[in-house]
């Protein structure tokens, strides 16, 4: 049997890193999308109040937004009840209810805006994307408080579209632009047991990228040229060629990890070999070739997706948030597939890393491109401004496409769902945090806390607690950064060598049996491959799944120089004190002393000795750094 | 008395480095030109016979492009006459003569595609320009032929432009966005000896940036927006504010050295000290600030200009050739004001690096911009493209804006007037290469011979014969670069004390004296400035004003790791057989071993000694890279 995740209802997270990441989700993130949802007309549009020549004119990304607050909130609610947040839900989908047509139809931008182009664009449109997130928040408000109001508007739009979509004559032949809905679909089939749904995300899938090709069809059909697209080929939305013949990682980058996740689900439950073949491949090319230290994807703000390998610039990093969900989605259903901690390795650093790095410590600001590596007069996004005198680039309350923060709150209030995974006989622990949690395995209830300081402390201490003596193996995930571990039963050491990136522990388990796990957390200085032409000569400094940074605010300026001889000590330590207690790595480097230098902005290293002078170095977890004053940042230092 | 170059005319380049670069330049270059100008329709816009519909419209840019065209010819003929250049040129003198209307206006794209915008967007639609040009080559082409038809045409049109721009009721206040014309005037009344010229480009130079602006109220009467200006702001053009205010490099690269260049003739014409003042701030801020090692200068393509200080990226440099050209022009103009050897070192090094990097060896194919650094998958300077796979980044046979190509050949062809300058006691000697020069000082004719192998050879001998015993002061250039020098004249050794750059000998000369000077020409280590973040941790290779770069045909792929130990030897050899015989440097590098590599992107540096092998390297002139297959090529190379 393949390993699933358990739900996100079922991790209680109260304490610990990311016990404090959610509340901060809670008390200030899902709070701040809200209001600038209401004050945008976000929420509103639904009202389809809105008249030609009105402000607020309802967005085609605009329900895509407010669906993925509705189910941030829901993951919220799963967890921590809130009766404010439930009312803001259900005034919405009261006003959603209003606003879906006769015959399913539910989207406030055609509704109100355009009606005459229904389904006229699906290439731009992101009219099924936006159907995509209103049913998978429909499926978690259902799952979280078990209101069907929403999930049923959701069946009778999914209903609507496979109506609308399909192979049969009379039918539309074509997919979203921007994958989602495939997604979504999968998730409704297994809420409501519905097998048309899973049906129609494949034929979603399957319908991508063939010939003749949809697109061009419906430019023509309104009257454009096709070849004039604005993206200029249809490998930014991976539609190039259909699913089986993707060879590589290329377009937009969230797109192609929910069209992967999506592909590989179906692909695992309909016993597609093929697939599973091209989606490992495909996986083995992100993971080897296109992803940043920090575990974020998408080189290039332009397509926000993906150059050619081992292209991976820091400080044009795209690297978007939202792409670093869309990997967690992908590597959550690859690990299904094939239960390697891999993909969770995966997962676990893009979640402490470039995820996080996405939104302000305190909560409500929010970053789309995470780069590794800032200048304050530096705008690495703005096309006209590339790498021009520009504002410095600082998260902000908004942005006018606001994927990201909702997105992220949404898989914030979810983490859960990857702290276990579970078959009959076998429960993954797969992330380590404070926790309790509770599963059936082996015929038993079990109940589990974990008890760590992780990721700032390696010992992770597991009490299990089954209802009645039962056999299971409990699978312990040993990190790809790890490389020293152990592990105790009750206080006796044990001996186990991982497989496949797990310590499996076969035992009859009674109540109140502990297994203390304790991953050895050296900071290492990681270099990276010879290929990857922007980090040659530097490297960057890791302490379990935690990627440092340095800034200005520690470190001052032209930080370029600063560099860390080979072997130098390197301090770890907890700053209670910063971003209410942070892990820190102090050091001594050495940099260029611009007192060295006049007015040539070139000398020979011949003519003088150039004198470097030590200094002090400190070092942050990127995932908080542009938390202080605006100034540089990088997280690739030169070897001295 | 300040000091003036000496003519082209009166300098033979029939051999060693720059008479093999003007050979090129005439026997492949200027036909290459030409053969582009006609196909494209750029020489027949001047007969005026294109209709609405039909191909070759003629664009606001040709004329400057023809212009340039015939200059570059003049300056050839004016030493290596050619009676097939002449007769070409003189066809288009025809054309132009018969295209030019009764006011003296003379503009092909105006007359033949929009008659009724005649001087309605001086901002974007180079008129003025153009008419700068066409007056640059008037003159030159007067110069060297003799032939005053075109010149005559010159001096109608600015005489229509003075009547039409002004600061007297009923005039126009405008001035071009492109500054050119303000330089070619000054050229034209220096020819001419007629003042109002000079008057005219002193009143387009003080008029720059005024208020009320003259660009928003042009704007205006076109029925536009002015904030609506593609380019932002007027710091683009160098029109923000009045020439007197400005206080740092911002813009167009070419605009900015052009507009400065005059600016600064015009200054020391009229003993303007404030202006002079601001001109002696603003080329500091350029060279200390924004200039690549290779000289380029214009850090950014989407202005084709500069950015903030120190910003230098490296493999998206844009290093304009034309940039190249306006900074040499403007620094001619300083060392009139301030005969100092640093104006002359900042020429030698844009001249043998970024400049001739915009053409291929064999002399047809051209760059507009010459990055530092360049990988086959990068297209740097596509905006949609910027670092994604795309075209390999290669000189091409034309542009749609060809600025570049016909500007090259006409700096190429006129490179003897920066061999020497004069002032009525003393003959600077600027530039070396074998060449025949005669010059007019102490009252005398005097022969000078330069023979040497310069620049792969630091030994130059001088034969200097006057027609009569003559004293004078000869000021030898002693670079920057250069940090042991000998002098001997006829064969014994002087010590001499460099005083602003020269070695100042003062003799009373006769016949047949030789001056034998010898630069010491090791091979240096270049380090970068500390806040130029893109160079941290790398060294440049440069000998005498030649810089290297190391490209894959000698080194391999991925150059970024290659890194030269510390003080490891370095050899340097004149390799006869490659580009017609130039200096290589080789030596032993260090790079990670790929097949330490296997599927991670990044390995802990503590994990395992990642080795690095010893290899072989060789580094070529800059100015010559891109002429073998594609692949990489980097300037900067790691220190290990």
């Amino acid at each position: 049997m393949r390993p699933r995740p358990i739900s996100w209802r079922d991790v209680q997270i109260d304490s610990g890193f990311w016990g404090a990441r959610q509340a901060t989700n809670r008390d200030r993130t899902i709070p701040a999308i809200y209001h600038q949802s209401k004050i945008t007309g976000r929420l509103e549009a639904w009202k389809l109040e809105w008249k030609i020549g009105q402000p607020h004119e309802p967005h085609i990304f605009w329900d895509s937004d407010t669906a993925k607050w509705i189910e941030a909130v829901a993951y919220s609610l799963g967890t921590h009840p809130n009766p404010e947040f439930e009312q803001q839900i259900d005034q919405v989908i009261d006003w959603i209810a209003q606003a879906q047509m006769e015959d399913g139809y539910a989207n406030s931008h055609f509704i109100a805006v355009e009606p005459q182009n229904r389904w006229r664009n699906l290439r731009d449109q992101h009219e099924l994307y936006c159907a995509g997130h209103l049913i998978e928040a429909a499926v978690t408000y259902a799952q979280a408080t078990d209101k069907r109001k929403l999930l049923e508007i959701a069946c009778r739009y999914a209903d609507h579209i496979g109506r609308t979509f399909g192979a049969a004559e009379g039918q539309r032949h074509g997919y979203c632009g921007h994958p989602e809905l495939e997604l979504a679909l999968l998730r409704l089939a297994q809420e409501t047991g519905e097998p048309r749904y899973f049906q129609l995300s494949r034929y979603f899938i399957d319908e991508r990228g063939q010939q003749p090709h949809y697109y061009d069809q419906e430019a023509r059909d309104r009257g454009e040229d096709p070849r004039r697209f604005w993206a200029k080929d249809y490998t930014y939305l991976q539609a190039h060629v259909p699913i089986r013949e993707h060879t590589g990682m290329i377009g937009h980058s969230v797109r192609a990890c929910y069209l992967y996740a999506a592909a590989t689900e179906i692909a695992l439950e309909s016993g597609d070999h093929q697939l599973l073949a091209t989606m490992r491949k495909l996986w083995d090319e992100l993971t080897q070739r296109h992803t940043y230290v920090t575990g974020g994807i998408g080189s290039i703000h332009t397509i926000e997706g993906f150059t050619f390998p081992y292209n991976l610039p820091n400080e044009s990093a795209y690297s978007e948030t939202c792409a670093s969900i869309a990997l967690i989605y992908w590597a959550q259903r690859l690990f299904s597939l094939e239960p390697d901690s891999r993909y969770i390795d995966s997962i676990e650093l893009a979640l402490y890393n470039a995820l996080l790095s996405g939104v302000s410590h305190e909560g409500s600001l929010f970053f789309q491109a995470n780069p590794l590596e800032a200048h304050p007069q530096v705008s690495p996004y703005e096309l006209w401004n590339t790498m021009m005198t520009g504002d410095y680039y600082q998260r902000t309350e908004w942005f006018d496409v606001a994927c990201c923060p909702s997105n992220l709150a949404r898989l914030v209030a979810s983490v859960g769902t990857y702290f276990y995974s579970l078959t009959p006989d076998r429960l993954y622990v797969q992330l380590y945090n404070q926790n309790r949690a509770d599963v059936q395995i082996g015929g038993s209830h079990v109940h589990i806390e974990q008890r760590t300081d992780y990721p700032w402390d390696g010992q992770i201490t597991l009490t299990l607690t089954p209802d009645q003596l039962t056999t299971f193996e409990l699978a312990l995930r040993i990190p790809r950064w790890c490389r020293e571990f152990r592990i105790e039963i009750n206080g006796v050491a044990v001996s186990l060598t991982p497989e496949r990136g797990y310590a499996v522990i076969q035992r009859e388990w009674r109540q109140g049996d502990t297994v203390m796990l304790l991953l050895a957390m050296p900071i290492e200085r990681m270099v990276s491959h010879p290929q990857i032409r922007q980090d040659a000569g530097r490297i960057a400094l890791q302490r379990g799944p935690i990627v440092y940074c340095v800034e200005e605010a520690d470190n001052g300026a032209a930080l370029a120089t600063l560099a860390l001889p080979f072997g130098s000590p390197l301090t770890y330590e907890f700053d209670a004190h910063l971003f209410g207690g942070v892990g820190t790595i102090t050091g001594e480097a050495l940099r260029l002393d611009p007192a060295q230098w006049q007015d040539q902005p070139y000398q020979s290293e011949s003519a003088h000795e150039i004198a470097r002078t030590p200094v002090a170095l400190k070092a942050i977890p990127y995932c908080f750094w542009a938390n202080r004053q605006a100034g540089e940042m990088r997280v690739w230092l030169l070897k001295s």
